[in-house]
């Protein structure tokens, strides 16, 4: 197998598998000190995760939600960006094989985040969309267009009916945001695109296994995510589990069924590790399990930090939220306690700053809580705008999401609905690997 | 085969086959008038072909120069819209057939542009990228920034600077403008992103097989495009032909031959007709020969207009030129026409007013003329963005290109270089099926 070529110098060399949250804030720590940096990633960009469902419902375009890695990094002198698919991690010759070469590091940090969870059904998986990728958003969006063009064709009611409904199962954050976003759509623009159907009739169904919405928020703000639902026509199931789905109906644990062709699984997320760490290094949820430094045991100089890392102590026995600010502040802190290591310092133990949570429903509908603080509505709604927008990397970006917003408030609009590429369904679709 | 559905009334249908410049027009001539307008297209959007090359070359979004068909005609009584490839035509008993059923008609009027002509030759058709759709236009970008990625994992020099090496076939607006902006992204983007590659070495070039570029303008912008093509590094071929490609090696009449994994073939155009009409019926570019009424002979009631129309006159001995505005005024005056027609009253024959044509080559660098007056440098670059600006369907997508546009000028930018889905070559690709 080829080397992959980056220059051989006289410093510490640390490869980063991962350009998300964790991954690009690691490197932000490492600019130009006494290292060399790595970064591998699948993609060239950095996706901005948590917009995602504005992309699967037409708000957003998808190039303002990503960004170039090597753009990010264009000032950084000790950088070097390379993508690659990371195909097994070999630790005791301290090298990594991936689809371009292999590569030798002296610290390897595994940056690579989560995957959808199916918990072992493999027909959801095979007919369920995703919602953790630029691409699975474009299928979402084109999934969903293709099924109303579709829906047309069709004098026979169950057959057009199922191909309007929609189906989002999993309470949290991003099955919250999408329900609520497709039922604005429902309101405002499917029935302007198609005076032919009767769009009225479009079902939104929210499922969740659990007693409530948003888990992680008290039950103040979840009741109110289920009274704006309510008012957005999106029906909410609460302890209620998809048992079955063979690409149009929606089978339950209640007796409920649901005919859909648009299903999204939003219930589970799982470790996206990299092959060749040890069975025994992972919780349940396929994350490695990591010590208060990151560090995984019996793996010398190996990493892991964000989703894709389980820090099990006695404060956090699951281990942190699966959200962007534990792999931001734990990139952070990685990228100190690498540069004291190498200095033979002693370095500092991870704790989680919790800065709050916050979900929007629609327009002048979200709830927001920080740390005692709660609110609800328009104003909750302003600051998680403001949040999202600043976030975003990139001016470019943050100027063309906030054309849109402000022109998808004043018409109540989502202007991008085009199926620039179809969606066809593979049907010998397997696992995708994904291993980055 | 099932038949589309659309409402039987009593009022002569009008079915249009394709939504570009000219189809829409149309449909815009007919608004609520006493005829059904049934719209077929494959895609759910109109696409500003004038800017495709802009999306090749990570300038802009391809969601802001495609527009969806239903949300322009959203308040249009007499309108139904199909997403539908047309598979035959018998105009013996006035129907057509898709993919998604038969539709018979009163008035069938074909719009369906121009595709792609490689004069017959099939590996430049293999291996050469087109610039006629927003999926080749994104396919060209990802191809571009996939083989930089590859340049960097290749020690072996010819191997390296293949992959950088950009040509382009055909020196008419396409390709002078793809060029320009490949000029700028060499000069302003590219260095920063790889500063591990020689980007100096990268080659452009731009072949032509006529004496001058711009064929349709004069003497006076062609020379001025050449030189701001050379400031740009670009290399200008005129009187050269390519006469073979495999995917690497670049073969002319004159003996050059260039090491090249980026080609984008410009250098030609056909009618994109759809199947059923008698052979006789078109032109040596497959273009349907129509009358001053753009109606075509021996096929009662059907029509063609635009690109896949030739009006061969008189005055018009090869037809007119293959561009917006012809297409654009043969659907206005179609419309009219029709009207007419329907009424018993007299036809008003089609008088192609020539309002003139531009390029832009790049900032502060564009030709324009109008009449007898020729512009070049800044103002005429003005007058090249003002126009295609007011020319865009929608005020967001107005919007989101002014601000890039706002962006790459003060930036010396283009912000959207992302791979999103990377291009991978059909190994068995033949030429696509592209009846409508």
């Amino acid at each position: 197998m080829q080397t992959i070529d980056v220059p051989e110098i006289n410093l510490p060399r640390v490869v980063i598998i991962g350009g998300g949250f964790g991954g690009m804030q690691l490197v932000k720590g490492l600019k130009n000190k006494e290292v060399q940096v790595v970064l591998l990633d699948r993609n060239n960009y950095h996706t901005f995760q948590p917009l995602l469902y504005q992309v699967a419902t037409a708000g957003l375009e998808p190039d303002s939600i990503a960004f170039p890695i090597r753009k990010i990094f264009k000032e950084y002198q000790n950088f070097h960006f390379r993508m690659a698919n990371v195909e097994n991690v070999d630790h005791t010759i301290k090298t990594i094989y991936t689809n371009i070469g292999s590569l030798s590091y002296d610290y390897l940090i595994i940056a690579t985040g989560s995957k959808t969870n199916f918990f072992g059904n493999d027909q959801i998986m095979k007919y369920g969309m995703r919602l953790k990728t630029v691409v699975q958003a474009l299928d979402v969006r084109s999934l969903m267009l293709q099924n109303f063009e579709k829906a047309l064709l069709s004098s026979e009611i169950n057959s057009r009916e199922s191909r309007m409904n929609f189906v989002i199962v999993g309470g949290g954050p991003t099955g919250v945001e999408l329900a609520g976003a497709l039922g604005e759509l429902k309101n405002h623009v499917l029935p302007n695109d198609y005076p032919e159907l009767d769009v009225r009739r479009m079902q939104i169904h929210l499922i969740e296994a659990g007693p409530k919405l948003l888990a992680g928020l008290s039950s103040i703000s979840s009741d109110k995510a289920v009274e704006y639902l309510k008012k957005l026509n999106v029906n909410v199931w609460l302890n209620t589990r998809v048992t079955d789905y063979d690409g149009t109906v929606v089978k339950t644990n209640i007796n409920k069924t649901i005919l859909a062709k648009n299903l999204v699984w939003s219930a589970g997320v799982m470790g996206n590790a990299v092959p060749g760490l040890k069975e025994n290094q992972f919780d349940r949820a396929h994350r490695i399990l990591v010590n208060e430094y990151n560090e995984v045991a019996e793996h010398d100089s190996i990493f892991a930090i964000g989703d894709v890392a389980a820090m099990v102590t006695k404060d956090t026995p699951k281990g942190h939220p699966m959200v962007a600010p534990v792999a931001m502040q734990q990139g952070n802190l990685l990228a100190k306690n690498l540069l004291k290591r190498i200095k033979g310092k002693s370095q500092q133990k991870f704790v989680y700053h919790d800065k709050g949570s916050m979900a929007t429903i629609g327009r002048n509908k979200a709830v927001v809580e920080v740390a005692k603080l709660k609110w609800q509505g328009a104003f909750a709604w302003f600051i998680w705008m403001f949040v999202h927008l600043i976030s975003l990397v990139g001016y470019r970006n943050k100027a063309i999401v906030l054309v849109n917003w402000l022109w998808n408030y004043f018409n109540y609009d989502r202007g991008i609905r085009l199926i620039i590429r179809p969606f066809v369904r593979d049907k010998n679709k397997k696992e995708p690997v994904e291993t980055l």
